[in-house]
């Protein structure tokens, strides 16, 4: 793949013949790896490509047919100069704020971690030289991607700047480059910009806390009732279980909780703005991080119900599922049993299952519809309708499942080994209490003052100065 | 979270201390709650807000930080000015139109209803005031995302308007409120703005309409022919099958057919045009909305066979097959029968299963396919080929499945209990009939005919004026 | 539909009642099919619409409304100008460039093959018409979007140009009749858009060729050992299997193996830039090919493990298996068996089970990160996190899975019929080398290296002429 070339001849070559005269020539500051990836895919581009550098003698390996300057001299002849410095060296590029004015600067750079510097680097810059025109952009972009070109998640560069005919230009050269480009409006969003690559599922870390949470609590919590208490009583090891059957056990309570969790904030808010009277009273600190995260808690909510119901189906074809039925068989014929068909019990057994089903059914169309394309499409009546109506059938539907599981077993003393509710009895309390509040606010009465309350009514209390103190 | 503070000393703060000296002016007029919402926001965004009003002195508690004044005051120092007022009450700036000559004017009204006014409300505006920019945008989030910032469906504002310039100056705040911007074009495209967020699924109602009404139909076409009959003519009451059983005849019947009836209008108007000798006649209205929903059929009906799988795969976990199945062993040894194993048996069931699956994943991947960011990735080319040669894929599939389900019984007479055929007979009708003109139309001699009409060319008849009367 | 109307009172009738005197004309070069649907959508929209032809007395029918006349006076009054005439065709403009000079001239045209032409067609129309703007739009439609309006797959207008004002000319235009538009840049991406239509999922074709030929000869060799040999050895006919019990063992090894060849082009990758010591030289093509369908690989194994999922919970209702598992209970019966329950085929059975459906869960978790719209919305950070890190586990899982199917079969010679390995030993091969070979990189001394050289260091050899070759 490399060819090698006499290092005197590069630039000849780079302005001469290679690149045909009327080609672009770009600017790059900065010589190392973001550099020269930068620089190797803009020249295969269709680019010139001038570096500029503190020592244009000794700055290692560039691009064959780039041109390396000093820092001055390469910004002279280029409209765009590409900053790809860390910010900490910033401070030469001041004295050349003179050469630089008028120029466009695109910032590439990102810091290593947040809140570092109390400015976002591309607006430093835009200080440091007033006259340049400063966009930041391609900060998104992974190394890979600047050097290889578009990928799938990094197909799209955003910019963001104070002068439009500034980004138009920095468009055109990541259009060429194969990325399609969204401007992000001034330079006030650089400093999302360079957080965004920082990111890491910020806004799931709760909801996996909570779900690894409950996931391990219940775990421990069936482990000690089913495979320990029959150890302990029965002297039989049944730890074969855990994998599937425990695991079967967990999964529905964890998902059934989250589901609750899910729609609780909503109903507390709502009590909330109730006894408050107004809607302008911003929610407690707590409440608001909830609510921020109902998303992702449905999301793994629906997650462990997808492996609810997987568990569920392969049942049937467990090893032990099948010696246990065919071992039932065979002691009935032996010891002449006869057992009675249960009108009851099919009805339970039937109306468990299809309720599930249903619930799962209009959870996973939930699911879909948090598909940010999906969800982009829907106008915010649509989005709420399936949102709000459809998650509280959901929440019915699941809970009502588990319902019909527990049956009339909630009654039964042998159902409390160790006086310990059973896991489902435990996952119904959350879901419950939701099913009911929502219940109490669909009464006409209540309805007809929350919905007054959200259009900007307020209840106006006996003492006035409470009225003055509404909004911060 | 709310702080008392002096109402004569919240205008001083405001320009003074409060916001930095440089931070732009907003305007806003009104001062109800969509007016405060977004005045809140906007001062949390650090622009300084200044309302205009009628009764400046008496307009009720309005966000800490901001100034009121009359109207004409209020946008004087102002550059953009968001109309939140109700389209009834425009008139009045009629009057201040010299005061806004210039000035960018958004409208962010809505509409209860769809056409009570001749015109969008944003051209109302714009011919009461012309010398303004009005600008139409923000109408389509919720007053929750105005008041709190972005939310999932609430992420992208959409703008449109007859300046590039006053656009751009609007897409800048929105953008630093967090929302990202869409432009839509000039202000020719507010009425469909406006339309946006009073729509509830419009090109859903008739598929869902449809399979509502299959389902019912089929429901108690199915349950007269299975409960009804077995109780009037056994005595046995098997209601519990409602549940799943029942229920699983009913969807897969509903699906198919609704498949049929997504891919039956493309079979029609193949037809119609072969018919008709040219492409350039527009096909009958009733043709025409059809097609147009063919998705949201072809959508309903994959949900339908997602339930019908769910449906089957819970079979042998219920009750009712447990012991129907332990009852016919435990009968088979009583009566020390042996049944032979059946090689055509084997091979019909396991086909069935087969197909039925086959046909499912293709029909998922023609769901997936149908999700907005993967067709917008796709070309016309391959989009057309995934739903038009998959599509007739699945229809095939599918209906085999069902043949295979029906296998020998067609001629069997005690299927047809009360001289009714059994109801996978009845789905099987539309599929049959689309795969037969679909075969017809893909005879080479009607195939060309076909492509060359599509293509432009048109059957010109012995009378000439028929010619004449093609387009209109 | 079709209205009579007298040709001669067409042009009087467009120009004077019909259209409102302020809408805009817009002049169409051609009247072949794409010139009448693309006039017919402008009129309905409310343009006006004069055509311009080579015979303005004889070409045809044209949508009622329009005018026709010769070109040159066909575009006199209309700013904008729609190229609907065939590339070969072009050349005549090259003598209406003073006419055209200052319009907008928006190309339309597509090519019936790639490369046929040395620029694109956008390209050569601004060669023969220097002095015009021209734009490349809306020949990603087809042509029933351009004459109906968008539909699923055609709502995007793509365009490029180097006039920002030309294209938000056309952009306007584009918005009027429906469509949202996207820039793509100046006139050097027509190509690109030029290429589009043409395109069927060139990205897919290697990888579902890889898919077939592996289906192909797994059925082949799983048919030869299990169904031949039986035939062969016991005289038995069991190819009734061959629908789910056979299709149930190619699947799960065609999607291990894909998943497999997924994850080793960047095993590779990593081996030979650590070999190499740099990451400046580029990979070898056919390494370059392979890691650019690892997506399309990936998701093809997630549809045959989505396959094996439902074949494999489709097993306890077969006919077959229901007859078997009753046979063998009345033979146990006969003959007085007992059999022991075997807690560590139960633990296999289950912790098989329950591997393979948290592998399948995290596969499926992958997939719908894959979707456009949800890799859009994550960093590179949390991409490549996704990807990396839960493709391993991913590859883990599965891989796991059928060793615990295989369990100790491996030992044991009657697995070895004909001397062959069963499917499953062969489908382990390469991802336990891909798993290994990932264990090795991960070691700290290996894995330290190779950050290191990603970040651009390289390694230094003696001797110094192969640090100038580093870069091509």
């Amino acid at each position: 793949m490399s060819k090698e070339v006499k290092p005197e001849s590069v630039s000849l070559n780079a302005l001469g013949t290679a690149a045909a005269p009327e080609s672009e020539l770009l600017c790059i500051y900065g010589t190392g790896d973001l550099g020269r990836s930068l620089g190797l895919r803009l020249l295969q581009s269709g680019y010139r490509v001038v570096y500029g550098s503190r020592r244009p003698q000794s700055c290692g390996p560039l691009p064959q047919g780039a041109q390396v300057m000093s820092h001055a001299a390469a910004s002279q002849s280029a409209g765009l100069v590409f900053i790809c410095i860390h910010r900490e060296h910033y401070e030469f590029l001041e004295a050349l704020a003179p050469q630089l004015k008028g120029k466009v600067l695109v910032d590439v750079s990102n810091n290593l971690k947040k809140n570092i510097y109390p400015e976002a680097n591309a607006e430093y810059l835009q200080r440091l030289v007033p006259g340049a025109h400063v966009v930041k952009g391609f900060n998104t972009l992974s190394a890979w991607a600047l050097q290889n070109g578009p990928t799938d998640a990094n197909r799209q560069v955003y910019l963001c700047g104070n002068s439009a005919e500034a980004k138009q230009a920095v468009a055109e050269a990541a259009t060429k480059l194969g990325f399609s480009v969204l401007d992000r409006g001034s330079l006030s969003a650089a400093r999302e910009l360079e957080d965004f690559p920082l990111q890491l599922f910020p806004e799931w870390r709760l909801p996996l806390r909570v779900a690894v949470g409950l996931t391990a609590f219940f775990f421990f919590y069936v482990l000690l009732r089913d495979v320990v208490y029959t150890y302990v009583y029965e002297g039989k090891d049944i730890s074969f279980r855990i994998m599937v059957s425990l695991a079967n056990k967990v999964f529905p309570i964890v998902s059934l909780i989250m589901l609750a969790l899910c729609y609780l904030p909503g109903v507390i808010a709502a009590v909330l703005q109730l006894y408050r009277g107004t809607k302008y009273k911003r929610f407690p600190n707590w409440l608001d991080r909830w609510m921020l995260c109902r998303k992702q808690l449905g999301l793994l909510a629906l997650g462990f119900a997808f492996l609810h119901v997987l568990y569920t189906l392969v049942i049937p074809i467990r090893y032990y599922v099948r010696f246990r039925i065919s071992a039932r068989i065979i002691s009935q014929i032996k010891d002449n049993e006869t057992s009675e068909f249960d009108n009851t019990s099919a009805w339970r057994s039937d109306s468990y299952y299809s309720v599930g089903i249903l619930g799962f059914a209009v959870y996973l169309l939930l699911g879909i519809t948090s598909l940010p394309s999906v969800s982009n499409a829907l106008s915010w009546r649509e989005f709420s309708f399936v949102q709000s109506k459809l998650g509280y059938l959901t929440v019915f539907l699941c809970t009502l499942h588990t319902y019909l599981y527990g049956w009339n077993r909630f009654l039964k003393s042998y159902a409390y080994q160790w006086y310990t509710p059973p896991g489902y009895m435990l996952s119904l309390v959350l879901p419950s209490v939701v099913l009911v509040l929502k219940l109490l606010l669909m009464l006409p009465c209540v309805d007809r003052t929350l919905t007054r309350i959200r259009q900007g009514w307020e209840r106006t209390d006996p003492e006035d100065d409470s009225k003055k103190s509404l909004l911060t």
